[in-house]
C-alpha cells in the first residue's frame, strides 16, 4: 500500500507546477534522509552540524530509502506538493512606506471595504443557495412527476419495468451530465469540497481550488446529482461555493474572465484573501442550513490560527446576510414575502413546543444512540476509506469515474424501486400530509406507499419526513431495511466523481434508524408511559445527530448547526451529549470521514497542538538544513538557477549579510519569497540597470499584487547572459523582521509558534544569528501521535 | 483631571507588593522618560542607542514629567501595578524534563483530569446560581409579601406612610449588609465583576480577583443587593463566580482554607489556570442566562489568544454541565423533576410560534430601536462615567461608600412606592396573570395596579412580564415614567459597593421603553395591520437587546445569548442588527460601559490588534531600555539586591552569558522570572552549597508549583552576608527559548506576536542577538487611537 498512486478526484491535473515548501534537503531523526546538493551558480549552502549531528547524518545515509516518485495518496506519506499560504505579512519596506502613507481615514475606508466584501459574499452565496434550491426542487418535481404518472399507468396493466427502466434512465442521464463536467473539466468539484476548504481554511493552498470555474462546474454538478437521485445532499458543496465567492469578490478580478474591476486591490495577498475565504465558508454553512452561528463556528473551529473580534464580526455579518438573503428570495419564490422560514437548504421544519421536551431518563438513551451513531459512522468511514483506496488504484481515468458514478446512479434507481415495489407498508393519506408524491402503487385507495416517501423523494423531503411524520407513519420494517439500503449507497456514493454532499445522507440513515429506535422504544415500554415516548421524531433527530456526529466528527460547530436548523434550543444538551459520544466512540477505530480524505492526499494539515510527547524534540531536529540562502546583493544569475532547480523548487530563502571574503556564513538580515523574486526578475529590478537610467520606475507594492495570485513560473522570464551577471539588491523587498527561533526551541514551542502566526517559514538561527535551518509546514505536519507513540510521516516530492 | 485618585472599588486594597512590568525605564518616543538608573551591585545595564536616539533621549529628558504618585484612575494613564499572567510557558530544564518523562498514558489521564475538572467547574457553577435563585427567591417573596400585607392593611385606613417606612427600612438593611461585607471585606467584590473578569482573560492578573473569600462575598452580596430592592441583576456577578469557582478547582486545593487536597498539582501555573477560568466564566454565563454556547463566545471573545479546539470543547462542556445541573436542581426544587425549563437565572420566557414572526418591513424599524438603544447606551455611560469620577474623587471610605449605598436603597424603595401611589394604570386581573404579588391599592375589585408589576418585584419576573403580557396590561404613561426613572436609579446603582449586575437593568429598561414604541406604533398604524403588530412583547425583547448593547456593547456572544435565553432562533437577525446598530451608533460617543470601568482603572489592557496607524514605530520605539540582565552564573547579592528594589520591581530578566572581561554586553540565553528566583533564593539553591553538600535534594518543579501563585516577597527570605557572596546557577531554570524580535520589528508585528502567544516578556535583540530592550504589555498597551491619531498612555508607577 506504500505507493498507491496516480490520480484523484482532488488532486491537482498536474499543469500547477508542484513545489515544494522552502528547503531542498530533508532533514529528520528517524525519517529516510535525502541529500540532493545544489552545484550550479555561487549559491552556498549553510549547514552547520555538530558532531554528534554529523556521525548520525553519515549512519542514516547508508539507509536511505527510495522515495515515491508519484503523487502520493497514502495516509503515510506527506506530499511536498502542497504549499502553504503566506498568511504572515512580508512586512518590506514598500508595505511599510505604503501603511505610513495612509491616513486614518484611508483605514477606515479599507475597513468599510472589508464590510462591504462580507456583504456581497453574503448577498451572493444566498443567490447561489436560491438558484441551486429553485433548480433542484423545479428538475426533481419534474422528474417525479414523469416518474409517478408513469408508474401510476402501469401499476395496473403490469408493465411496472418499463417505469424502472424509465426511472434509471432519467437518474443516469442527470448524473452522467453531472459527472462528465466533474471529472473532464473540474476535477476538484468532485466530493462536498469541506475536506478542501478544512485545508485552505488550515493554512494549504490547494491549487485551484477557489476559482471560478471550480464554482461553476460545483453548482451545475450538485444540480444533476441530487436530480440524478444519488444518495447525496447539496448542502456541503454550498460551504466550498461560499469559499469561492468570498475569494473571488475579495479580489476584485477574476483571472478567469479576464476581467480586473481594479477595486480591492489591497486585499490582493493570501493573509487577507484567507481572512475572506473564512466568511466565505461560514456564509456557506448559514446557507445551507440557517445557521448563522453555526457557520462562524465552523470556520473558526476549521481555520481560526488567531481570534480576532473585528474579523469574526465580520464572519458574521457575511453568514446573516446570506441566511437572510436565501430566505427572503425564497419567500418572494414562493409568493409569500416576508414569511421568513426559510432560513437554510435544508429546513428541519418546526419542532412543536409540546413534543420539545425530554425527561432525565432519556439521557441516557440518548448517550447509547450516540455510541450506536459512533460505531455506525466509523464502520462507514471505514468502508469509504477502503472503497477511495480501491478508487485510487483502479479507477483513475475520468471516463471510467463517469462510468462508475452513472452505474451508481442505476443501482440507486434500481434498488430504491425494488424496495417500494416489495414494501407492503401502505399508509392512510392524511389530510396534512406531508408527502409531496404519494405513490399508492398497489396500496388501496386513499393510501400510499411508506416506502416511496423515503426514497421517492429528495432527502431533505425524506429527512423533513422522518422528523415530522405523525407516529405510526412508518412501518418498522419499512426503516429498517430503509437504512440498510441507503447506508451502503451513501458509503457507495461518497467519493464519486460528482459534486456532492455527505451531510443529508447521514442525517438522513440517522433519522431512519433513530424513528425505528423511538417506535421499538415505544412498543417495550408499558402502556401508560407511551405518552411520553410518542413521539419517535424526537429519536429520529437524535439519531440523525448521532450519525453526523459519527461519521463527520465535528462537535461544537455541528451541536450550533444542529440546533438552529432544528430552530429550538431545548434539545442542545441531548444534541451535544450524543455528538461527543459519538465522537468519542467514533474515533476509537477511525478518523472522521474528511480527516480520512484529507490523509489520503498527504496533505500537510496542521493540527491544533503539537504531539503531546513530542517535547523530546528540539528544531535542531525538525528544522531541514542546510538551507539555501541570498545575499542582500545577489547576482541575477545565482537567483535565476536556484529559482530553475526543478529538484528543490523553495519558495522561501533567507537573505543573510555576509562578510567581504564570503567564507563565513552570514547573518540572518530577512526573508525572501519565490515570488517576491519571480516579479523583481520580471520587472529586471536590477542595480546596473537604476544604475544607468535613473528614470527607471520604481517597483511598488502594485507590480505584486497584479502578478498575485498567479506569478508565472520562472521558465517563462527571460534572462539575458548579460543580465545574468548583473547584480540584485533584495534589501527593499525582503521581510527584514521574520521571525527565528533558536535550535534548542522544543517541537511544541516551534509548533505554537508557526500555527498561531500562520507562517509558512520559521527560520532557526544559532546564537550568532547565522542561519541553521529552516522550519516549513512539512516539518511540523510529518510528526504526529500513533498507537505506538510519536511516528514520523515519510516526505514525498510530489 | 490628571491626579484623580485614592480608593476605588475594584482595586488592589494595597496589601499585595505593587509590581511593575520588568523594566524599571521607560522609554517612549512622545511619553516623558524617567531614568532611574540602578547603583547597588555589579549590575550592568544594556543600553545600546544610536546617535540620534541619544541626542533625542537628552532633548526629552529635560521636558521630563513628574509622574503621579498615587494609584491612577484615570484614563490617560496607564498603571505599572498591574502584571501580566505568565501565559506562555517558561521551557526551563526542569519542564522539559518532566515533560519527556510523562507516558503517552500520562497525557492522557492529564486531559481526562482536565475534563473533570471542567465538569466539577460545571457542577458547582450550577449549584451556586441554584443558591442565589432560591435564597433570592424565598427573601425577595417573604419581603414583598410582609410588605403587600402591610399595604393592604393601610390602604383603606391611609396610614400608607408606615409601609413606605416599612419598605424602606427592610430595603435599607438588606443592601447595608451587602454594601458593608463589600466595603469592608471584600472590595474587589464590588459590581458585576466582569470588567475584572475581561481583565484576567486578556491577561492581566488583578489582585485577589479569583479568591474563594472574593466568592464568599460576592454570593451573599448578589443576594443581599438583589433582597434589597436595587436596579440590579444576580447575573453579571455568576461569570465572576464561576470564574473564582474554575481558579479554585482547578488548583486543587484553597490557600485561604489552607487546605491542599495534592491533587491537580499539574494545573499549578498561569497557563493552566487561566484555561480553566475560562471554563469558568463561560459556566457562569451559561447558569445565568442559560445560554451554553453564548458563554462559550462569551469566554473566545474576551479571552482567546489562541483558539484551540480542545480547549473551546471543554470550555463547551462546563458550560453545559453547569446549565444542566441548574436545570435540574430548579426542577426538583420546583417539584417538577425532570421538566427542564429552567437552563438559566433569568429566564425569557416562551415566545410562541405564532408570536415569533416578523415581517420585512419591521427590519428599519429595529434598525432604529437599536439606534435609540446606542444612544441611551452613551448617555447610560457617560453619565456613569462622571458619577465614578465622582465616587474615585469624594466617596473612597469604606462606610461613605455604605452610606451611599443604603441611600440609594431607600431612594429606589420611596420612588417605586410613589410611582405605584400615584399611578392610575389599573388593570383587570387575569386567569393566567403573571403577576406574583398584584397590588390592588387604590384600583376596583379584581383589577391590580400595573405600575406595581413593573418595580413591586423582582427585576427578572418584570423582565419577563414586559415580554410576555398580552396587549393592553400596561398604560403607555406608566412605560414611560417608569423608563425614565429606572434609567436613572440603574444608572446612579451601577458602581455602588455592592455586587450586582448590570444586564437585568439594561434589559428592563429596553423592554420598558420597547413596549411603549410596540404600543405607540399599533396606535398609529392602521386598523387592519395592528393584527401583525399588536405584540408588544416582541417590540420590548428588541428594545431589550438595543439598550443591553448600548450599555454593554458587546455583539456575537450577546447576540447568541439573548437568542438561546428566548428559546428561539427566529428572532437571531433582528437581535443581531439590533446590537450591531446599537454598538456603531453608541462607539461614536463613548465607550462601552465595561471599558470605561477597565480604563478608569488604568489596567494595561490589549486590544486585539495593534492601532491601525501604527505600522510607523518599531520594536525600538516601543521597549523599555536599558534592560536589567543577570549573568548564567550571577551573584546572589546582586540577584537579592536587584529583586530589592522597590522603585524598579522587575518581573522578568533576560539571562545574558558574558564574555570573562565582563565589559561587553552578552548574548541572549534566556529568560528568568522574578517568582522563579524566589523559590531558587528560599531553597539557597546555591553552587557552593551544591558542591559541599551532594545529597541536597535537587530543587523541582514540584517546588516552584508549590509557591505558586502567592510567591512570598523578596523582604520575607533571609539572606546572609556569606550567602551573599555565593552565586546562582540560573541554566536550569531559566527559559532557554524565550522569543525574541529585533529593533526594526514593527510595532503591529510586535503586537501580534505578544498577543497571539499570550507574552509576559518579549526581548528585543541587535543583529549580534545581544539584548537592547524588553517590551512588556504597558508598552503595547499605551498605544491607542484617539481622535488625532496615534496617542500614547503615560505610565504611572502604582
Amino acid at each position: 500500500m506504500a505507493n498507491i498512486a496516480k490520480k484523484v478526484s482532488w488532486s491537482s491535473r498536474g499543469d500547477e507546477p508542484a513545489q515544494g515548501e522552502g528547503t531542498p534537503l530533508l532533514n529528520g531523526t528517524g525519517a529516510a534522509r535525502y541529500s540532493r546538493q545544489f552545484s550550479g551558480g555561487k549559491l552556498f549552502h549553510i549547514g552547520r552540524l555538530s558532531t554528534v549531528d554529523l556521525e548520525e547524518e553519515i549512519d542514516e545515509e547508508e539507509s536511505v530509502v527510495s522515495r515515491p516518485k508519484e503523487i502520493p495518496h497514502n495516509e503515510k506519506l506527506l506530499s511536498l506538493k502542497y504549499e502553504s499560504l503566506d498568511y504572515d505579512n512580508s512586512e518590506n519596506q514598500l508595505f511599510l512606506e505604503e501603511e505610513r502613507r495612509m491616513s486614518q481615514m484611508g483605514f477606515k475606508c479599507l475597513e468599510m471595504s472589508r464590510w462591504l466584501v462580507c456583504a456581497l459574499i453574503g448577498i451572493l452565496t444566498g443567490l447561489i443557495a436560491c438558484f441551486i434550491d429553485i433548480v433542484v426542487e423545479n428538475l426533481a418535481g419534474l422528474k417525479y412527476q414523469v416518474i409517478q404518472q408513469n408508474i401510476e399507468r402501469f401499476t395496473e396493466t403490469g408493465g411496472l419495468s418499463i417505469s424502472l427502466i424509465l426511472w434509471v434512465l432519467l437518474n443516469s442521464a442527470f448524473v452522467m451530465v453531472g459527472s462528465v463536467i466533474v471529472a473532464f473539466f473540474e476535477p476538484i468539484a468532485a466530493g462536498s469540497g469541506i475536506p478542501q476548504i478544512k485545508c485552505y481554511l488550515n493554512g494549504v493552498k490547494i491549487p485551484r481550488v477557489v476559482r471560478l470555474k471550480t464554482l461553476v462546474v460545483k453548482v451545475c454538478g450538485v444540480i444533476c446529482s441530487v436530480v440524478g437521485g444519488l444518495a447525496v445532499g447539496k448542502e456541503g458543496p454550498m460551504i466550498h461555493s461560499g469559499a469561492v465567492v468570498a475569494a473571488g469578490i475579495s479580489q476584485g478580478r477574476s483571472t478567469s474572465l479576464k476581467r480586473d474591476f481594479k477595486i480591492f486591490e489591497y486585499f490582493r495577498r493570501d493573509t487577507e484573501k484567507r481572512d475572506f475565504v473564512s466568511a466565505g465558508a461560514a456564509a456557506g454553512v448559514s446557507a445551507a442550513f440557517g445557521a448563522p452561528v453555526g457557520g462562524v463556528l465552523f470556520s473558526l473551529e476549521e481555520g481560526a490560527s488567531f481570534w480576532n473580534q473585528m474579523l469574526t464580526w465580520r464572519i458574521f455579518f457575511a453568514s446573516m446576510i446570506s441566511t437572510f438573503t436565501l430566505n427572503f428570495f425564497m419567500s418572494i419564490y414562493h409568493n409569500k414575502p416576508g414569511d421568513f422560514s426559510n432560513p437554510g437548504l435544508i429546513n428541519f421544519g418546526r419542532f412543536d413546543s409540546d413534543s420539545t421536551e425530554y425527561y432525565l431518563y432519556e439521557i441516557p438513551l440518548f448517550i447509547i444512540m450516540g455510541a450506536f451513531g459512533g460505531l455506525l459512522g466509523a464502520l462507514f468511514n471505514v468502508l469509504n476509506y477502503w472503497l477511495t483506496i480501491l478508487r485510487i488504484r483502479y479507477i483513475h481515468r475520468p471516463c471510467l469515474q463517469v462510468m462508475e458514478a452513472v452505474l451508481v446512479a442505476a443501482v440507486t434507481a434500481t434498488v430504491s424501486f425494488t424496495m417500494i415495489y416489495f414494501s407492503d407498508d401502505c399508509q392512510p393519506l392524511g389530510e396534512d400530509q406531508l408527502e409531496e408524491y404519494p405513490l399508492q402503487l398497489f396500496c388501496a385507495d386513499g393510501e400510499y406507499n411508506s416506502m416511496a416517501t423515503a426514497v421517492f423523494n429528495t432527502p431533505e423531503r425524506s429527512v423533513r419526513s422522518l422528523f415530522h411524520s405523525p407516529a405510526g407513519s412508518y412501518n418498522p420494517v419499512t426503516l429498517g431495511i430503509f437504512t440498510i439500503t441507503y447506508f451502503f449507497l451513501a458509503c457507495w456514493t461518497y467519493g464519486l466523481t460528482v459534486s456532492a454532499g455527505v451531510f443529508i445522507p447521514s442525517l438522513l440513515i440517522g433519522a431512519a434508524w433513530g424513528r425505528l429506535f423511538g417506535i421499538l422504544l415505544a412498543s417495550i415500554t408499558p402502556h401508560n408511559s407511551i405518552q411520553t415516548l410518542a413521539d419517535p421524531g424526537k429519536y429520529a433527530l437524535i439519531g440523525a445527530a448521532a450519525q453526523l456526529g459519527g461519521i463527520v466528527r465535528m462537535t461544537l460547530s455541528l451541536t450550533v448547526i444542529m440546533v438552529e436548523a432544528t430552530g429550538n434550543v431545548t434539545y442542545g444538551l441531548p444534541i451535544m451529549l450524543v455528538l461527543m459520544t459519538a465522537k468519542i466512540v467514533g474515533d476509537y477505530f477511525v478518523e472522521g470521514l474528511y480527516d480520512i480524505h484529507i490523509k489520503l492526499q498527504s496533505v500537510p494539515f496542521l493540527h491544533w497542538d503539537a504531539p503531546a510527547t513530542s517535547h523530546s524534540l528540539t528544531a535542531r531536529e525538525v528544522m531541514s538544513s542546510p538551507v539555501t540562502c541570498f545575499n542582500l546583493v545577489e547576482k541575477v544569475g545565482t537567483i535565476v538557477d536556484v529559482l530553475s532547480n526543478t529538484s528543490t523548487n523553495h519558495n522561501g530563502f533567507p537573505v543573510v549579510s555576509r562578510l567581504s571574503d564570503g567564507c563565513e556564513p552570514g547573518k540572518i538580515c530577512g526573508l525572501i519569497l519565490r515570488s517576491q523574486l519571480i516579479v523583481l526578475l520580471k520587472h529586471k529590478v536590477f542595480v546596473e540597470r537604476a544604475r544607468s537610467r535613473l528614470n527607471q520606475r520604481k517597483l511598488q507594492l502594485k507590480d505584486f499584487r497584479d502578478a498575485y495570485p498567479r506569478f508565472p513560473p520562472i521558465q517563462s522570464i527571460h534572462v539575458s547572459q548579460d543580465e545574468r551577471e548583473c547584480m540584485m539588491d533584495l534589501t527593499e523587498f525582503m521581510n527584514p523582521t521574520p521571525y527565528t527561533v533558536t535550535q534548542e526551541t522544543s517541537l511544541p514551542r516551534v509548533f505554537k509558534l508557526f500555527r498561531a502566526l500562520g507562517l509558512r517559514h520559521l527560520i532557526v538561527v544559532d546564537s550568532d544569528n547565522q542561519v541553521v535551518g529552516l522550519v516549513t509546514r512539512k516539518d511540523l505536519a510529518r510528526y504526529h501521535l500513533g498507537k505506538h507513540g510519536l511516528e514520523e510521516l515519510q516526505l514525498a516530492q510530489t
